[in-house]
């Protein structure tokens, strides 16, 4: 295991009427007026924004909106968004959504107490040092913006969809889970959502560090809920059950609880990335035809011990002692077949993408740079490689 | 699962060396005048003693010291603690130790504030609402109360070792966690502290809350860190990487990560605390007394399926699905057997405890009052009978 600071002080209230201590924990954590952020009619229809207000309003906060915000969120709203905070007197950032709404409050939070471009934060070209305070009412089970340290926003200039460097000071102070919110979700955005979480979880676990066991069973542990939880909540939307296991299991997927102290990939993330940037395209269902592919290519060019273990302690399949990559092997079609029994694409046409231009999304990562994962290194070649591994 | 607030701000700092950034994390978390809370000769041969001092030397913080505290720390130290840190001026309590180190920290913490005798606030007549900062330096990985929100006290008036109603504001502001400074831990001090990690778990996972399925996964991925971890510790003592495991599990153990949304039991903890009150006995070692005989209690007298589980999941037993009672008490024949080859005692006498103290034992729990328990409710003639259990 290697050395890690693990700092995640943000207040979680999980449960049904949670969304009724809003202004109690806005005012605990120092906020006096609020910049509420959400997307559309959809934080409306779930059952948060009524409660919401009205508990605002209970407290006495005053509050100005940002609504509009979109999936795979947009600098433009980020600038907008800045510039209505600063102009309001807004000390306090309140999200109703999830990781599109989440991230945007996140971008305004530290985007307001720099002087110059906030673009400049995302791009590492300085340090995030501090941020105005953040909340979250959550209402998809997916991205876990509402307990993490990261952030990601798409710059329309150049079509960029960047993660900033990963910090704690962008961590929520509180997250609202209740999982009812969740209930009115389709289907496709459940299943895009259950696997963002786990290829959360496994780009993590897939680690060259040593002596990781803990991290590894905790990995599994989120990984095995998931495949457990995703198809009860689509089977029935309104199990509230399957609904609490999702949403918990989303925000441990991406609090880093399950990542301490051991080197992380995050290669098909990156991918995916670009992917989003030139189609649009949900960040689940992106990461559901890139991780197979990133798989079959790191098997083809690792070990396949830890692919074994995947196959056998989350997929459930037999161990063959003699033959561990045949398990393993299997271990990433059973993968694959799970993704494709939500609902989800596994293959680029599926996704809506196409195989001719992969020379120009591999061409197009180039301004953020190459190489990128930390289980195996990725070039220009290796990132075609993988792409064209997703299949037509 | 239930509702749940979750809201734990330690900074967890592990690695090799982390304990130079001692003074760095003092003033981060407004100290300016630290009281050092410490046993004796083993935090300094431990090595944490000199670079922790080292370090608040270069930050320029200026300490007084607090030693001689002993295992089931006692009320007189907390009172003296307070009187020093009233006098002294100290506005930090830095804990070098485990658990009784700790926990005399915390409540010196949340005694000095307090204009009353602290006793009030374990025994709950008032809540605890405010503390001095505390922070830590962990030299055994046992107790967890470097990132949990309790805190044991032993009164030596009428022999009370009483833990307080757990509350968020005793959680450290951070906690060092070196394995290094764990290397010299003998081989029994090292097995009472997996068993008490193991019984922080088991506290959690024996549960009548339904749909806690992510949690249950968490609690056996812990269970089963220690039982690989515990054995590799006790033969190698300077075996890092089970260090290692063994510490961040013990962490985990308690900061109510596996524990949020379910109903927890505790009444193992409660029937140790009294025989620590009057055998002055460790608490891993009580424990190990204990819980197999509580197991065999709740066993008798409920469902064999959660015990089942446990014995399959955690104890590597074959399930027999006609007769899941022998599987469930495999299970338990397998932890008491697991905790004999650490060199735990597993009945009264091997604990130096008297059957023929029993009733005396119940008599004086009587002061904290009856029932407890969250899984099987424990009146005082049910703790006499697990006390008999407990084998002679």
């Amino acid at each position: 295991m290697n050395s890690f600071t693990f700092y995640a002080p943000t207040l979680f209230a999980f449960g049904e009427g949670e969304e009724q201590r809003t202004g109690e924990l806005v005012r605990r954590f120092g906020g006096t007026k609020v910049l509420l952020v959400y997307g559309g009619a959809s934080a409306k229809r779930c059952g948060a924004y009524d409660p919401v207000t009205a508990s605002l309003k209970e407290a006495g906060i005053p509050w100005v909106e940002l609504s509009g915000v979109q999936p795979n969120p947009r600098s433009g709203k980020v600038y907008e968004g800045i510039e209505l905070c600063r102009k309001e007197g807004a000390d306090f950032l309140l999200a109703i959504g999830g990781g599109s709404a989440i991230d945007t409050a996140k971008a305004i939070g530290f985007g307001v107490p720099y002087d110059g471009d906030f673009w400049d934060l995302v791009a590492g070209k300085l340090p995030i040092e501090k941020s105005l305070p953040v909340g979250t009412v959550l209402t998809i089970a997916a991205a876990g913006s509402e307990g993490s340290d990261s952030c990601v926003i798409t710059k329309e200039e150049g079509n960029l969809k960047w993660g900033i460097p990963r910090v704690d000071v962008v961590r929520p102070k509180f997250s609202i889970l209740n999982p009812a919110f969740t209930c009115s979700l389709p289907p496709f955005q459940t299943a895009c959502g259950a696997c963002d979480m786990m290829i959360h979880v496994l780009e993590r676990y897939f680690t060259p560090t040593a002596d990781v066991g803990l991290t590894d069973r905790l990995c599994e542990a989120v990984l095995k809920t998931v495949l457990d939880a995703a198809p009860r909540a689509i089977a029935d939307p309104a199990d509230l059950s399957a609904r609490g296991e999702l949403m918990w299991a989303g925000t441990l997927a991406h609090n880093n609880s399950c990542g301490v102290g051991r080197v992380q990939d995050w290669a098909s993330h990156q991918i995916e990335h670009e992917l989003s940037a030139f189609y649009d395209c949900a960040h689940g269902a992106g990461l559901a035809v890139v991780v197979p592919a990133w798989m079959t290519f790191a098997l083809n060019n690792t070990d396949p011990i830890r692919f074994a273990r995947f196959a056998v302690n989350v997929m459930g399949c037999e161990m063959d002692y003699e033959r561990p990559d045949r398990t393993a092997w299997e271990g990433i079609r059973r993968l694959r077949e799970f993704f494709r029994s939500l609902g989800l694409p596994v293959t680029l046409s599926e996704l809506g993408a196409k195989a001719s231009d992969i020379p120009a999304i591999v061409e197009h990562r180039k301004e953020k740079g190459f190489p990128f994962g930390g289980y195996v290194e990725i070039g220009p070649r290796e990132m075609e490689e993988i792409l064209r591994l997703c299949g037509e």
